[in-house]
């Protein structure tokens, strides 16, 4: 009876997924060929602890695999800006150069996901980054949802950054090294965005709101989405329900004060500025 | 290269725990009856959202004990304290009733993990709560690690609380609702304490710091501890190192406000009042 009343819930939020949808996908697999959650995000280190300056990587790119096909992070030692697209594991430095990464190279944060889209949506053309959010927000209903996001197409602009390698055992905190972060900006371009919007609750471990990495359809280009104005675009959504933390395995991690308020920080981060 | 490093760090934590370990135990099994990994919390629900007053159970007890054999949560309702160990899953109602719960019937939020003991310790007799967590924190060196805590024997007192169930769609925040509380003192008595320390960056989503239930040996009493003053005792540490969260799949849960600070709401509610 009790259990007939969750999986209504769960019908009813799946009904509701496809009657909204744009486009009613096929269903999506019952399995994945891993043993990972389906619709659940995996996520290495702890958003506020990179943020703070713990940039040593201690999850090599091989087992990060495991664990999605899709998603973004960060380098060892912040050596640029990590992207996960169809199960290949990009990196995008402040040289510009983007490349496969070496599988047995870590990270040192990282979220990932096995994409299953649930909805298709074609959006209007010519929206700069507030209004793709914005009518990405009315779609995506649940204030405290998590919602993998793929949007692919042309480009009119994209504006991305990524920041130089930092010393060994250096943890200045990253919006102290703001001033570091070199800036692409690519015309008329085509390619992906990889990204999330994260609710609230999840503020710390991970990083709220919404969050994308960008990687051109030659591959050569890419870097953490600071701007953009859109063409023609499609854009996938992959509802998630549910997350795995795993934190760092290293001794600065075990001493890191977790207390101090970095949500201002982690804020000008993301936007790669103060304002 | 990189790969042999990370399984040092490892390797490395887990000399210490051995070397550490007041009693070395047998090696934990490679892999559990279950598709759960090892060493890995189960949230179901976020801590900040029952504080807050989303007391609608969501998620079935059958499926809880899936993710792990050890743990403790709230009934749907808020209709006492949950506990859960060696596979069974208890609840103390405000009437100081304690029984098994209906498998089919739903919690609000739990927390649970498979329970594999990395360490024994035999503490001294005569611990009040506080030296009781002071002695634990002088064994447990990792501020920002996640331990379960398994606590057996003979106490001189065990104070509890429970409270009574909250009418349907009754949102009222629980730190408004602490004056109805029902506390239980036992005296002489012999049982088990099911409980966790937490780390700070887990505050929110779960509850930071120590957090026990308590389960008479005859499974006739227990609730959420608020004093203790231990006789003979021995501890059993499961350090965790990853943890999975299962946020609530109900309307209500998608239009919270969890940008709302609730920290001393937390807190209060752990000791059982404002002070």
């Amino acid at each position: 009876m009790r259990i007939n009343s969750l999986i209504s819930v769960y019908s009813l939020a799946a009904a509701f997924i496809l009657i909204s949808s744009s486009v009613t996908l096929a269903a999506s697999p019952a399995s994945d060929p891993t043993d990972s959650i389906p619709h659940s995000l995996f996520t290495v280190g702890i958003g506020g602890g990179l943020i703070g300056g713990l940039y040593d990587g201690f999850y090599p790119y091989e087992l990060l695999k495991k664990h999605g096909d899709f998603g973004l992070g960060a380098p060892d030692k912040l050596d640029g800006e990590l992207l996960v697209f169809k199960g290949e594991i990009y990196k995008t430095q402040h040289t510009g150069k983007t490349s496969l990464v070496n599988e047995h190279e870590l990270t040192s944060f990282a979220m990932v996901n096995f994409f299953r889209a649930d909805r298709r949506l074609a959006p209007p053309k010519g929206l700069n980054k507030g209004a793709l959010f914005h009518y990405l927000d009315s779609v995506l209903t649940n204030v405290n949802g998590m919602y993998a996001i793929h949007i692919s197409g042309k480009f009119k602009t994209v504006k991305t950054r990524a920041f130089p390698p930092v010393k060994a055992h250096q943890h200045t905190p990253l919006a102290e090294m703001l001033n570091l972060q070199k800036f692409f900006e690519y015309k008329n371009c085509e390619g992906d965005l990889i990204g999330y919007r994260l609710p609230p609750f999840m503020d710390n471990t991970n990083i709220s709101g919404y969050h994308f990495h960008y990687l051109s359809t030659q591959k050569d280009n890419g870097g953490h989405i600071i701007d953009l104005l859109t063409d023609d675009i499609v854009i996938e959504i992959d509802t998630l329900n549910s997350y795995t933390i795993q934190p760092p395995a290293t001794k600065d991690f075990e001493h890191f004060d977790f207390k101090k308020n970095r949500e201002e920080d982690i804020k000008s981060v993301e936007r790669g500025g103060k304002n």
